[in-house]
């Protein structure tokens, strides 16, 4: 994978001569240290082949049906690749794991991946609360052998509101066995990833009743589809949900149950059991579930962090090369990069994903410090992880799918050609504002743990409005309040990473305290209103950081390019016309148009069939 | 198309039986008269037969080839059925404009039409741009004969910034003749509609030489194909663009040209003109070609109107029927729509249809009242009228596209699938952003004509910024400014109609203005920064408004689902499982499912191909 240097577009070189760093200093802050840009550079050119002949296979212009069949295909040939270097079981896990991870996921799976569910969520889910019997047999079975897992929670009525889930699963003490019914419509599962046709287990997320009383959801291991024919089994209700705006490839699913029956140890009980006898004992402490979420969401985070860096590395090297307009008559015409607008919609991103880089590090840090508390029965510092993740998740997802569509609206019509990859980006980032927590509704959770929007909920319970019917009416300054919360919390978290970046050259620390204060004058200008309610801001402050902000638009633009070039985004995995390392946009923009299957004819079908009877028709 | 209403859900039954006023009263307010509405719904009845078989087809499951050639059977389907009533050409004409606009086009063609442009371009342009002998020989054609036309001007290199065409068309005396070159790369054209495959004509915007001079860019009509084969004709470069995030029936094609002779009389003449001998007559008021662009940007505010009131439709009723969650943990489930965060998410943009229409019919009187003065040689409220029709595009597909995204996102997972037309109506209202000048260009062409941010612009060329420097360092003030204006000019449209309402009923007259407030509510609390700075307002105003809001949520809540029941939107037309007038939301889903290909078989291929082996190579 050699970025194609010889041809490089005289304007980008022009602005990579001119970048007053080494855009590798941004690489090995991302990556964590030059060792680990090394090891991910290595992983990437180990299956560079596979990326180069998936880009010639033109997903864009198959049926739905191909895209799926596609997709596996080319997870075939990653898991086979990976096979070949033999490694440890735990090993060969990280890598693959790390390449399906949405910095390559996404340009290996442009219209998602249909197994991602498999080892993102049902081996981890597995890990955090089966027991250590059940570990042995089913990871293994996952690990070598017959089992392609998917995790089945959300149904078709219910998905924030997990009390609400309907599917329900009764113990049977006489044959030990519980029988997994789904009594509604809307009880079917509904969405996950690779269920319709790929996996052949689940864990399902379901009703548990023993000894005739509901004990609320409780996960469960089924097998689905017989391991030698992949023939769904008898009283299991299956198929795929159909298309969505994308991801299409991801082979979301929807089940049901006529009476299922499953062995007694196929309940994961880690945590809470059901005993031979039908006896119910509850986990010591029932918030040893949210962690699996918490995980979730960080590593979320850094999948957000690839879309955006992505979608803003487009449109830097796109708005350097593309020239647009004059700003004076004599002069030729302008990099559209030099228009201060472009520059407002553009360079905020940036700092965003920087932003986004030191959020995710130090949630991990809390996550993993809190998970060796929990192992000694110490889970203080639980709601507040639960609540920042919450919020941090919210925010991060809104700013960067609304990032990503500003910056391909920046790149004017071009950017809503499939070659420019903003589309695909955008439709994996919308996504994530959905999945794992609703947005509004994660903003809420938080809001419960904070006090900004505390008088006017005091006062309305004052004025006899009962609590709960407060708090809805209450909310949608709640919800601006947990915002405000997150963006606190990213600005201080950036703000102090920034200061303990002493190790780094001189030139690079100038570019990320620009950075820094470009994301907190860019949020405190776009909260003005805020600020000038709530703090001492006055109108001559807000004229200072306009001024500032210009400044800082101007300052940015001459690294811009440098600091895109330091997201080390190999052309294969960008997968953009606009945004390939050699700046050669128009050429691409031309080679990807000759892809499509209709320029293979210069007469369509269609001219015979439709159009030659209408016109002779009139005549 | 009746509206299946024997089985409507309980839930949507209750919001018709407790609403306050009659929802045809927003029918006829929308179409203008009862009339109009009859008018209008009988012509939808006529074509009812095609739009069911087009929903029966799944376009979204179809190859990108098959999806353009199924655009093309549907409007052969519909162009037959028009036929048949034996209209008169003019007739004809309007019925297939009705028709193709977009409250109905967005249905016929999911994925956008190729033959849009034939009469949304071609034909409006030979009507303000041929002279009378080319009316006649041109328009004589494109109805009745073998004429498929479409409108080249944008080309790969340049969209916003016209004079940077670089297509020439060079008058050569000594054949009478005008001489066609694409002399670069970026010079070829790009993105016009129906030029890939569909088309054998276009009007092609190009540089003007004659006599040794470039006159500027100009109109000419030039033959692609040949009309009895369609083949692309010598010297003719053509093709289509490739995928897109949406619209990809409507065939965007590229066009260059090498050398290329054209008769001098297909030069369109109602303006300029090249005599014979190659002498050129400059029209006498340059301006005059603007009239085509400005009755385009208001048929685009028509579109986007219906875009927005399809998605709220959805939105709304999704809404009622979806519940999620407990208020009050001794209740049932609520209704999301009594969430005062979905009701936020979803009424303000009620009340931005209406905004819209107003502002809509507002600036279609004053262009018709411009057209007749231009008729006259009275030139004066065209500049007043170019700066409006800019920025309201400019904010109003803005508003529309954040809006239907919003919306989107408030119906949760499900409004991700393309079951819920949510992503459909998203990809054609994101591509009005760009398409027709790109909003911020236009913001800023609003913003040469006004004088808000005139203070900095001022200072910085008292500074010795040059003015044209100046201009582009002041830019994020000024498109904001030009955002503003238009804010205040649909405001007081709004609030000046709302108040001639005297005909209307009572209870329908409270509904709007309760939307009318709510639109100036909303939009004073997203901009409370500026009012703050700006304006005498203070604290506690805005805590006033805060309530305002908040109370008026509660009160439109009633009336919600009445409201969009009087967009008067067939099942057919809104083509939403999320949406239907009956609310049955979940059967629904669950056979948009049942159509995707994949369900009909209940094993993959690729379960033998890429599944199997890699699990037997684990054993």
């Amino acid at each position: 994978m050699t970025q194609q240097r010889k041809t490089v577009h005289k304007d980008l070189q022009y602005e990579r001569n001119r970048c007053t760093f080494d855009p590798v200093e941004v690489t090995y802050f991302l990556d964590g240290s030059p060792e680990k840009t090394k090891q991910r550079r290595d992983q990437e050119q180990y299956i560079s082949d596979v990326l180069v002949l998936k880009e010639n296979m033109s997903m864009r212009y198959k049926s739905y049906k191909e895209v799926y069949e596609d997709s596996l295909r080319i997870a075939r040939a990653v898991l086979s690749k990976i096979k070949k270097l033999q490694l440890s079981k735990i090993e060969e896990y990280e890598f693959v794991h790390g390449i399906f991870s949405e910095r390559l996921g996404s340009a290996l799976f442009q219209d998602g991946n249909p197994l991602s569910l498999h080892y993102g969520m049902f081996l981890p889910t597995l890990m955090g609360q089966a027991n250590s019997e059940q570990q042995a047999y089913w990871i293994n079975r996952a690990w070598t052998g017959d089992v392609i897992g998917t995790y089945a929670q959300t149904e078709l009525g219910h998905g924030t509101f997990l009390r609400g889930l309907e599917t329900t699963a009764t113990y049977d003490p006489e044959t030990k066995e519980f029988v997994l019914n789904s009594p509604t419509l809307t009880s079917y599962k509904w969405w996950p990833g690779g269920l319709g046709h790929t996996a052949n287990h689940a864990i399902v997320v379901a009703q548990l009743y023993t000894q005739g009383e509901c004990r609320g959801i409780h996960p469960f291991v089924v097998q689905l589809r017989d391991v030698e024919t992949h023939e769904p089994l008898k009283n299991i209700i299956i198929g795929e949900i159909g298309a969505k705006l994308g991801m299409n490839g991801v082979n979301n699913g929807f089940l049901g149950f006529r009476n299922y029956r499953i062995p007694r140890k196929n309940m994961l009980m880690k945590n809470s059991k059901v005993l031979e006898d039908g006896t119910y004992a509850k986990s010591a402490n029932d918030k040893l579930t949210y962690g699996t979420m918490v995980f979730v969401r960080v590593m979320l985070l850094q999948d957000l962090l690839h879309y955006l860096s992505k979608a803003v590395t487009i449109a830097v090297r796109y708005s350097v090369v593309r020239r647009q307009g004059q700003i004076n008559a004599e002069q030729p015409e302008v990099q559209i990069l030099d228009y201060v607008t472009q520059q407002y919609k553009i360079f905020p991103h940036i700092a965003t994903c920087f932003a986004i880089k030191v959020t995710a590090i130090w949630l991990l840090d809390m996550y993993k410090t809190v998970q060796s508390q929990l192992h000694q029965a110490d889970y203080k510092k639980l709601p507040e992880l639960h609540s920042l993740s919450c919020c941090l998740k919210a925010v991060v997802s809104a700013d960067t799918a609304a990032g990503i569509e500003q910056l391909r609206l920046s790149c004017g019509g071009h950017g809503y050609m499939t070659a420019s990859n903003l589309p695909v980006l955008y439709g994996f980032a919308t996504a994530v504002c959905t999945y794992e927590g609703e947005n509004t509704v994660l903003l809420l959770q938080t809001a419960r743990s904070i006090r900004l929007a505390a008088e006017h909920l005091d006062r309305r319970i004052r004025d006899g409005v009962p609590t709960a019917e407060a708090w809805n009416q209450t909310s949608i300054e709640l919800t601006q309040c947990a915002e405000a919360h997150a963006r606190v919390f990213i600005v201080k978290t950036f703000a102090n990473d920034i200061k303990q970046l002493n190790s780094k050259s001189e030139e690079f620390r100038q570019v990320m305290f620009q950075l820094c204060e470009l994301y907190i004058v860019y949020w405190a200008l776009r909260n003005v209103g805020n600020f000038l309610r709530f703090s001492s801001m006055q109108e001559e402050h807000v004229q200072t950081l306009h001024s500032r902000l210009e400044y800082l638009l101007m300052t940015i633009r001459r690294n811009a390019v440098g600091i895109v070039d330091g997201f080390d985004f190999d052309d294969h995995i960008l997968c953009s016309a606009l945004g390939a390392y050699d700046g050669n946009v128009y050429e691409r923009l031309f080679q990807e148009a000759m892809k499509s299957p209709l320029n293979r004819e210069s007469v369509n079908i269609s001219f015979e069939k439709y159009l030659k009877p209408f016109l002779k028709s009139n005549l």
